[in-house]
């Protein structure tokens, strides 16, 4: 088979003002980037019918789980069968496509086109946020510099889109004083930006600016939160996100309109793509599917709770991808031999697959299984997933989207319309005015199975001021582990009775959430020993061993 | 009057599509980036046969010299005379955007447009430079964290394009070794970046890649050189500059053709627009309007010992931008003074005029003085700048570009026309393959008027380095004040017998030149007390106080 890119380059692109056009687009509601792209701002009028599709996981592996593939797979299914499938979904970010993962566009004959522009710089959207980040950062440390401001904590750290540990604790303003003021600093990754969030949640310019003057940066020595409006550079900030806020518009492998905007990971930040986004593919389609990142302890659990509340979105259905490499790794299968035939160990891991099913059902939307189809399932293997679905009451069908494009995705596709007939009210994981603990115990022990909540001392300093500031009443965002419902990786399978460390409870009074960091989670990646960066190449003009 | 950005939204532009195939270009040629910007790449059969007309100005001054406006002014003053005239002009930087300066799109009548788009994001070139700088030092620092590569000496710097003194010297890889090796390390602004160079050098991909291959990174514990080829990245560099490498085709006020494309300081790098713009605009025009920043002692100087030689470009004519005000300031008045009638001052402030005619009658091409006019000047102080021309044997013209656009400056372009007639050979500053220190000698001594060169301690090291390495006969690219012609921005005129302080030699063999550091020059900007950042903002969907 050929490998992704060269499907992707061997498909001929609808010419984006066409491909606008043909949905209905006036030409003041979408500018071209290139040949194939466009920033889309829809006539605010249309009505947002379409039923909202979640795409969903079972707990990850290192292999990934197929879920973008899956995800563009059933709209192109659902192509197939004659309804309009919108996409909306993430954007990559630059350090996994250099790092260890590669690209985050579907893979094989379920791919959102051009991959290669999608998974490099796109239409500048993360470069807005790092750019509007660190500006933020500069002004933070010239204000002090200047002696305007007196700072006695600092929030706010630096982003950069690449993968690099060297980044994550530094020290600034060395070398007299000229160069500032020596200060403990670092960098997270772009997706986890305050800004990032901000982005995805807001609904218009208004609404952008007030988040954003929101954002606390730090405390003086009062204790006293310190504001970016306070500080009187929102609306620099603004004129720098002015047109990332846009939702840039792209095709399917198929020619689905795709909307690929906003990219916050789900293991260290919310891991939804844009509100605008969501809205703009529920404007244009019967049928708008949307992903959330890993599995459904950490993207669905913020999808539902963070996303859908804020926002007012209720989906149809969700679809939760699973395979049996997957639940072969969660029964104990050590990655080269997960492509092998070995049922007990596939039994074994489907705990993994019932606690997810189990949390999703508390959620209220109706469930489709989907199993991404390897070459090397065994039937009985599949029979395996597909009984324990019945079991369940789940739905369940099988994909070959990878391999196939849409034609191998209309089973799911099916079940998807089946599953999305009847639309359920959301039921939230826990109060939106409950306190914050409340909130990660409920999820600890609810979702990810956890007996008890622990707080290190970092942590329980930052919620005694979270409490000080007033902001001990935000819904959280957990920054977790997708390999485990635990925080420790290796505890696979459906884990039971552990005690969830929290290290940092970080205010993102913008995005209007906190962030709780569990285990060892760090929102600066590092690389790995060969990163993908050393396969990556131009060739005649064309990008190659972009995966 | 109006201000600048209010200037610019009144005007109508021309949508993309047109303006390119008005100018000729096929589809396969441009892709529109938005309704009113292009990535362009010219089929490379087409001649480049303009006519070069650089524009630089005499030595700087806190407000700015005008030479942006005076080039825009030029194109259209052509047009005005029925001439196709085509701009090749630097893109802004954010670091003085929301620092000191502001934009760098021209200014009142004269202006490059969609001015905000180009003062903030554009087309995302700078971007793509920080990201492929800073992946550079991630693969760096991963392949010494890996055990991979030993380094003893570093050089490759982070880059960012903000204004962020803290960010000059940091250290790096705190907290524990699974957070890197602690180091010693700092950001430059991304205009200073060797891949600026580079992208702005380089004449297709491939001479891109090989460029990007011969960056020397660092050097092992045996002194020898480690180039990027060796750490075997250069291909994922090439891929993030792939789009970049393109020129920007926008328009002015006036409806000219304008190629903005990279975006060197003149001050801390080599201070020109890409050959790539240049060359565009050779191909589309009868004159190729181009600048170079600040100073002739800076960006003419380097443009033509640089650029051309590495192009094998050979303009037409030079414009000379000079304004009363500039040469009071450098007569000695202070600046809330130098509106105010001062003829003495003036007079005194020759000086500078007669220092930059002089430097640059020996490159060779015909001079044309152009006066940025203000309504503040007397004609008697106009006489006095034109008498000393006429005593130089130099054109001179008024340009009143600002206010009244291309009509304004139709008498600076009958100048130009008529001296661009008899095209002379140029004559370089030094030969090309002299050591290090004798070109910086040369430069110093016949164009700055120094009396010696010293080195700093750092710079004695640098040089035995270079030496070693055999890069000791490179072109230099010298990093100075703009405000003298000195290294010392109080010594104003034309000021004689100084010595001339090396702070660093840094070589940059990817860009094929070495950088000299003279005085206290920085390659990190800071922020001033009262950053433009505090008064940008976006109202109604429009940015407003962008200046």
């Amino acid at each position: 088979m050929l490998s992704d890119i060269e499907i992707a380059q061997a498909t001929k692109l609808i010419p984006i003002d066409q491909l606008a056009h043909e949905a209905g687009l006036t030409d003041a509601e979408f500018e071209p980037y290139g040949r194939d792209k466009a920033k889309v701002e829809l006539d605010a009028s249309r009505p947002d019918t379409a039923k909202l599709i979640l795409v969903t996981a079972t707990s990850g592996m290192p292999a990934g789980s197929g879920k973008t593939t899956t995800s563009i797979a059933l709209a192109q299914g659902l192509k197939q069968l004659g309804k309009k499938a919108v996409l909306a979904l993430r954007e990559p970010s630059l350090g996994p496509v250099f790092g260890m993962k590669g690209g985050a566009a579907g893979g094989g004959y379920s791919q959102v086109l051009p991959m290669e522009a999608i998974n490099l710089h796109f239409t500048g959207d993360f470069h807005a946020i790092t750019s509007a980040n660190n500006l933020l950062a500069a002004l933070i440390d010239n204000a002090r510099h200047q002696g305007q401001v007196e700072l006695k904590e600092i929030f706010w750290r630096r982003v950069m889109d690449v993968n690099d540990r060297m980044l994550r604790n530094i020290v600034t303003g060395l070398g007299g004083s000229a160069n500032g003021i020596p200060t403990e600093a670092g960098f997270d990754i772009t997706a986890a930006s305050e800004l990032m969030a901000v982005l995805c949640l807001a609904t218009d310019l208004d609404d952008l600016r007030a988040r954003i003057d929101r954002i606390v940066i730090g405390t003086r020595r009062d204790g006293s939160a310190v504001t970016v409006q306070e500080l009187g550079v929102g609306g620099a900030l603004v004129a720098l996100l002015k047109d990332a806020i846009k939702p840039n518009l792209v095709q399917s492998i198929e020619g689905n309109l795709a909307f690929v905007h906003g990219g916050p990971f789900a293991n260290i930040a919310h891991g939804c793509n844009s509100v605008a986004a969501t809205r703009a593919a529920m404007k244009l389609g019967d049928y708008a599917i949307t992903e959330a990142g890993f599995g459904s302890d950490l993207g669905a659990e913020k999808f539902y709770n963070i996303k859908c509340r804020a926002a007012g979105l209720n989906p149809a259905a969700v679809v939760l991808v699973t395979s049996t490499k997957a639940l072969k790794w969660h029964g104990g299968v050590p990655l080269p031999e997960i492509g092998k035939p070995n049922a007990e160990a596939l039994k074994k891991g489907l705990c993994n697959l019932d606690a997810h099913v189990e949390n999703l059902k508390r959620f209220g939307p109706n469930i489709v299984v989907s199993i991404n189809h390897f070459h090397t399932d065994l039937d009985e293997e599949l029979d395996i997933i597909r009984n324990r679905c019945a079991e369940l009451g789940v739905r369940v069908a099988l994909s070959d989207g990878f391999a196939l494009g849409g034609k191998g995705a209309v089973d799911v596709a099916r079940a998807v319309i089946e599953a999305a007939e009847d639309v359920h009210p959301l039921n939230f994981t826990y109060e939106a005015d409950a306190p914050v603990m409340e909130k990660v115990e409920k999820i600890a022990k609810t979702i990810y199975g956890a007996a008890a909540v622990e707080l290190a001392p970092a942590a329980a300093k930052d919620l005694k001021r979270l409490q000080d500031l007033g902001f001990d009443r935000l819904p959280v965002c957990i920054a977790k582990t997708p390999f485990s419902f635990s925080h420790d990786p290796k505890l696979l399978g459906a884990p039971k009775g552990f005690t969830l460390p929290v290290q940092r409870l970080i205010l993102n009074a913008g995005a209007g959430f906190v962030v709780v960091t569990t285990g060892a989670i760090m929102r600066m990646p590092g690389l790995p020993k060969v990163p993908a960066a050393m396969s990556i190449d131009v060739k005649d003009g064309k990008i190659t061993g972009l995966a």
